[in-house]
């Protein structure tokens, strides 16, 4: 054997037939190439992560069966769920063999089962308890793992499996025959602080197998996960090689030369691999968070059926920068942005989304809500006079985001949420009104990082000869939300720099007010303050769009505080 | 022993210090009455579900430091999150005990982690290995179990377990010393199918271990689980005693005697309790379903810390009987209704909500919706003309949104979506429209049922001498949206007996399209484009308010569909 393909798919949760037509294509890639076994990620078939369609055993049979009806010119190993073999039992998350004219073989079934964080595997499969050899066509053997389970290796997982696979192959290939090399079916989303922790991941399990250990990892979106692909191999003398992040495509190897290619599935570009010794070279981190949400949105929406949004433009940063990134998604033809002037509303709010449209491209429709807020505010007139005067702010909150719902109906189109997750958080925002829409595609970006998106959008603007479409006045100018007047966002909350610095150290960290005004040097009164605001607010959360999970702790599915519960 | 108090307590998730003092309180009323041994339901230090709580492991550690704190008069078993022994591992689901003047002590973890449905303990907890057992002070023992460790025996699980530690107790109790009890903590929720389960469940265990099996459940709401009380004792020759359901109180039994009484909580009553030989006599489906739903918005009112809610009121059953929900659980002066008509009101929708509000008690506001709906569809003319027709339609919704909110925030007050979970299901309803409020009372039950639950409600009124709230009109009149002229709901669904039946076969059964035509008799085309359209929904479910979940099988964090997958 000489040359693998690690086959980098970007495959759609649900749709078993596109799943199978994209495996088959990038195997002929790697037929064409002369790859002589290809390997695609982790439960490519089904797409990653399937949920509560495993719970249909029609569709996990489905699965299955079209694995069986895959015409390939290769070997081929394929992730995909498996029937479990007893009743009352749950699937697998497996690898499947595929031999030209021989039958179909389930290698293993993955051991270590993630549960935590964006991770629910323990609630839907059942785990296999020993490791997977594979024997390939020429008589050597390899292993086969599935993602998690070259992870306790080197204790980067929150809490200690009692069995470590690698360790397993190693016995194994120490005792009875040798095998050559081990492959990795990942799933393994992206987040900001996952930088190279996979090469770790790689070369450790190379070196303690001395052997190659080729990992081919997922790309694109699926909900609200989000993967880099980054396929990577490591040899044991510590040598590495990584594929591309954010594109499709299938990377072969000679792990005898040690030598590297991917070829682009859009446009069958070949792009000659580096062979290095670590660290890799890190991406620009900006950079790299913006291609994230980027494929987050464009995913969300093709997967979906849907081909154009529509936000609401306020001339502030956060809806610049989510029609920046709508923009790059799906192209400026298919973003509408709303400028809907209150009578609070600065002039520069007008202007300033005016200049980011313009060098946008996008459409820009202009919505004044006056004339429904005054009939608004009289039908409520004694419910505001004499309640809780939030109740007048939300009301021109919720105005827009009627209109943006109207016209993204009218459409056929998905609105956008453009909040951010410090505001989030905090509850700083209005449930059905800047909240309202589909997805949030800075929903787990805090605002610090959204101004550094800012100037990574710019650059690359600059850099292409354009506009920068996120302006010096919208940069600059302090936050607001500019519902009551003269209103700024330090009025009710600390500088974003503080803020976000506490929250992350709290919901990512999952440090004590107490520990954090320590480790931070704020008041802890203030740190208790805040963090029972944040508290009370899960509510909003519970009911936010999805977002684009990219700091490895989200709100939703992956932040399961308590709803109605009291905090102390 | 002779007397063992089962403390059947409304504990609040999160609130230690309030737990403690429940659980304290409970506890001097057993030993006022005699007892010998109490037992509290599972995790009554946390309260249920605690979820990301765990995660922290301060929490954790404060939950155990507050058991060591209690100050009880007699032995105590109490239901605590345990911290891990050893780090990189989840903590434990524990029965800790506490004597007087001794050392506190964790008698055992509970075994067996549910991880379908509503449940995610794998997730939280690290199981224990052995079984639970507790020699109490005068020298005899007993074993000690926590909810699911007794439902693996009766096979009543969607997967089975390895171990069954009801036979491990038995096991034990024949080779070493007899063991006189078996005690069981619980915090096992109420759904509308589970009625005699526990029973099984309890019977089946004091068989197998040969002595009497005591089952202390948890009553009330936290978040959107509901637990319904129903503390049940079950003897080796199939006799039982059942605790009332929906309040706290303490159980006292006498095992020898096979005596027992319930002290309420409030108030202090004692009610006798008849032990009987199965089965138990079956509360009335409808009548218990709208305790369920009333306790359900009551506790998450309370424990959030609100006392009144809105809603809008259409004349329609749905927020008929939500209001008359509302009223039973919050009291009538805490229930604001809107009446909210547009051009296409019929005159009974404003009269039949007249007649509920009436017959409630409760506040009415008047607010026609004309005057905003003019001016936005004017803002909106070119799009709604040229665009989807649906966006007029929902923008009446959405206008009454805005309304309900805006009342809700000026008052402090909660909305409350009045939406049923078939039309949920079917996206029939606008996001950010009639589904916006911050919990649903009706998301969990089927249209056919909230009829069900409109007759209860009528009964229970007559009976009490007042006029019946849901007129006949309400009752009579075919469900409508009233956003078109002369629209009615079967014009989109089919009848909703069918639609019921079938939603609920592939939601609860899991069953596929082909196998609901068979089963069900109708059309594979028919079900099968309900389906699709089912399917469609995932954006609307993800973003709706919880609801109190009384079916087994509700939306929300218990049904994980995958969001932007393309179905087949």
């Amino acid at each position: 054997m000489t040359v693998i393909a690690l086959l980098q798919i970007d495959p759609t949760v649900g749709d078993i037939k596109g799943n199978a037509e994209r495996i088959s294509l990038a195997a002929s890639i790697a037929h064409e190439h002369g790859a002589t076994l290809a390997v695609t990620p982790e439960l490519a078939m089904s797409g990653y992560p399937p949920r509560d369609l495993l719970t249909h055993s029609g569709f996990v049979k489905r699965c299955l069966e079209e694995v069986h009806d895959l015409d390939v010119n290769l070997p081929l190993i394929v992730g995909c769920p498996i029937p479990p073999e007893m009743e009352r039992t749950r699937p697998g998350n497996g690898a499947v063999r595929v031999i030209p004219d021989r039958p179909t073989r389930v290698v293993t079934q993955k051991q270590l089962l993630p549960t935590y964080d964006v991770f629910d595997e323990e609630r839907y499969f059942h785990p296999d308890t020993k490791p997977g050899i594979l024997r390939v066509v020429d008589g050597q053997s390899i292993g086969v793992t599935i993602c998690e389970d070259a992870w306790q290796h080197t204790g980067l997982v929150p809490n200690d499996y009692p069995v470590d696979p690698i360790e397993q192959l190693a016995s194994f290939s120490m005792e009875g025959e040798a095998l050559i090399l081990t492959v990795n079916l990942s799933s393994s989303p992206y987040h900001i602080r996952k930088q190279g922790t996979r090469a770790e991941v790689a070369i450790s399990a190379a070196r303690t197998l001395n052997h190659p250990f080729l990992l081919c990892n997922q790309v694109g979106g699926n909900d609200d996960l989000i993967f880099d692909g980054r396929s990577i191999v490591a040899w044991p003398d510590g040598e590495i090689v990584q594929a591309p992040a954010w594109t499709e495509g299938v990377m072969l190897i000679d792990t005898d030369a040690r030598t590297a290619r991917f070829i682009k599935i859009d446009g069958r570009d070949t792009i000659k691999l580096r062979i290095c010794t670590p660290p890799l070279e890190l991406p620009n981190r900006e950079e790299d968070l913006l291609e994230a949400v980027t494929i987050g949105l464009r995913d969300y929406c093709t997967k979906s059926g849907l081909s154009s949004v529509v936000l609401g433009m306020s001339g502030g940063i956060d809806s610049a920068v989510t029609a920046a990134i709508a923009a790059r998604a799906l192209g400026s033809e298919n973003v509408i942005g709303i400028s809907m002037p209150s009578r609070h509303s600065s002039d520069h709010s007008i202007s300033d989304a005016n200049i980011t449209a313009k060098a946008l491209g996008i459409e820009l429709l202009s919505m004044p809500i006056e004339s429904m807020h005054n009939p608004a505010e009289s039908i409520l007139l004694q419910e505001i006079q004499n309640g809780n005067p939030i109740a007048a702010e939300n009301l021109q909150s919720r105005l827009r985001g009627l209109l943006v719902m109207g016209v993204a109906n009218a459409r056929n189109a998905m609105a956008m949420a453009t909040g951010n997750k410090s505001e989030l958080a905090m509850g700083y925002c209005t449930l059905y009104g800047d909240m309202a829409g589909g997805y949030a595609p800075l929903g787990d970006v805090w605002k610090t990082e959204v101004y550094a998106l800012a100037r990574a959008i710019n650059n690359e603007a600059l850099t292409a000869g354009r506009i920068p479409p996120i302006s010096d006045s919208t940069l600059n100018k302090p936050p607001s939300a500019e519902l009551a007047p003269n209103q700024v966002d330090e009025d009710a909350l600390p500088p974003y720099e503080v803020l976000d610095e506490i929250l992350r150290l709290h919901m990512e960290e999952g440090l004590s007010g107490e520990a954090i005004a320590g480790f931070t040097g704020k008041g802890e009164a203030m740190v208790a303050d805040l963090l029972t605001r944040f508290g009370r607010n899960e509510h909003k959360r519970w009911q936010m769009a999805p977002s684009p999970r990219v700091s490895g702790r989200a709100f939703g599915q992956g932040w399961r505080q308590p709803l109605a519960a009291k905090k102390e």
